[in-house]
């Protein structure tokens, strides 16, 4: 690619090579009146450091892998849309992986480190904390993003209680006097549906006059959603669902209101995330609000940090998620 | 980061140096015995090239930036879930920057010379063509995937005919005997929102016995355009509008039924891009589909076709729209 290189910006400012290079790299010595020459005819010719060249010198590429499974999901929008933000902020770069229906980490441990990313954030609450781990095994930092919470997790994780989400989503439907509840879950291998499960049932559990049942959409998409509640529908449904989370809340909702059944009056829903559409008014979906924002941010942040501090002992944090009353459940 | 290295590679097969980096470059004179030497002891070890080191000698990264500006669009998830997986088969790399609220190229083209990009797609049918030009200018080949149509293009496009997706609608709305029609656009200032206008105008025009007015939601989201139809209602709606995209559409869709109006009934919408929710049975949208899928995955063989023929004179490529006919239009 063209462009003015170091040796032209060397001979614009009078200087040598080595005192560009020096005051291209963080930390290097330099004057100020030779930084002050340098700068000027960098300016004046356009040049930028290249950043792959300056990487083989101080081993830092400044790329973050962003992986996410997930591409029909709308929360996805919001979650590229804030890492993207908060990494270019502090001058990272994510480069993109897709693993739609991939799960092996291997041939994204070859890629990552065929581009030699400082890092990598796994933006996954579906693949399994193995998959994160792997990344830690190949000796690349990694934090697991909307991963699972352990008081003793093998990688930095950031996210939220799934366990205490299903107990909220079940307090909220008690509060309201339902009596035949369900959880309407996401696949059953990923962690984030088994703990809103555990959660929604443990709670429900301590209510002997209350009955449960579950069952489980084949993917976290609208049409998942809407044929697994067209199924349930065909046996009577249940009186109010915790649903696995908002994009299949959406999907179930449309397959009720096909069916004719009003949404709250006949069948109540609770969902999960608060992604944008739940609150287009059209939709109006109650749900526990998961702070995707927060959760980023500190992703972003934890990443920042262990690139100065690769070995830092795992950690798990977690944000408390909190009820967003709209228009899919009874009042209370 | 660690990870086994081209001289341990050389160690194992019991060759030069030379050898493993010759094997490693595409194009690069190396003998099939050789070649199976260091194939076989890169395995063993499980060395991958580095694509950045081995870019200072071939020239090139591998990486592409993505450019996109609008982060609200639910056709965005499509648009990034087919660039990442077609960029992905070709062995290249997707370097996502998000330019929500900024349209002043230089930033961007700074960072791409700071990764040594070996292109860039710009995204959005809302960024002018001098910004698309920018990047052609400062010698990075570039692709504008949804951009405007010009017999003689400054920069390589692959998009639709805005101006005949225009006439289309207009031809539908006239088709089912609609007197009094309007074009409910995104922002004024995008081009696809101008030739939108453009062709349902035109068409409009050569039936005097209908009347058409025009407004601008401000963005391209649900809530523009539930806040411009808000505003349209006050003052009493046409009989039936033609939306900028979808995602106003379904805003419109959102207040004309919270202000009573039945649609199709009393009110006919009609979209374009038909992203996946348009076809959610909930909102089941009437419009004209955008063949996104054949734009990108054209964009992405220009682009790899740019690397090899960077100074190939600039095309615009073209693909057709249909009308996808759901449940918000009276039947003709």
């Amino acid at each position: 690619m063209p462009g003015p290189t170091l040796k032209d910006v060397a001979e614009r400012a009078g200087v040598s090579r080595s005192a560009v290079s020096r005051t291209f790299t963080d930390g290097a010595s330099v004057s100020e009146k030779m930084r002050a020459k340098v700068e000027r005819a960098a300016e004046e010719l356009g040049y930028s450091p290249n950043a792959l060249a300056s990487s083989l010198t101080t081993g830092r590429t400044k790329l973050i892998g962003l992986i996410a499974n997930n591409f029909h999901n709308p929360l996805f929008l919001e979650i590229f849309d804030r890492f993207t933000r908060r990494l270019q902020d502090r001058g990272l770069r994510p480069l993109l992986v897709n693993l739609t229906d991939e799960t092996d980490p291997e041939n994204s441990i070859r890629m990552m480190r065929t581009y030699s990313v400082d890092g990598v954030v796994v933006a996954s609450s579906t693949l399994p904390p193995v998959f994160a781990k792997a990344f830690r095994d190949a000796g690349i930092p990694v934090v697991h993003s909307f991963g699972r919470y352990s008081t003793r997790p093998r990688v930095h994780v950031v996210g939220i209680d799934n366990v205490e989400c299903g107990r909220m989503a079940a307090t909220e439907l008690l509060a309201r006097n339902y009596k035949r509840v369900a959880f309407l879950g996401g696949p059953e291998s990923a962690t984030s549906t088994q703990d809103r499960l555990h959660g929604f049932g443990a709670e429900i559990a301590k209510h002997p006059g209350v009955e449960m049942s579950h069952s489980f959409a084949t993917g976290y998409s609208f049409h998942a959603g809407r044929t697994e509640m067209q199924r349930l529908i065909a046996n009577g449904p249940a009186e109010a669902y915790f649903c696995g989370d908002d994009v299949i809340a959406v999907g179930a909702l449309s397959a009720l209101q096909d069916a004719g059944y009003d949404v709250p009056g006949d069948v109540g829903l609770i969902g999960l995330n608060d992604m944008e559409m739940s609150g287009w008014e059209s939709i109006d979906l109650t749900t526990i609000r998961q702070p995707v924002e927060d959760i980023i941010d500190a992703s972003v942040s934890l990443m920042a940090s262990l690139l100065d501090l690769p070995d830092a002992r795992p950690k798990a944090r977690l944000f408390s998620c909190e009820v967003v009353e709209r228009g899919t459940l009874r009042p209370r």
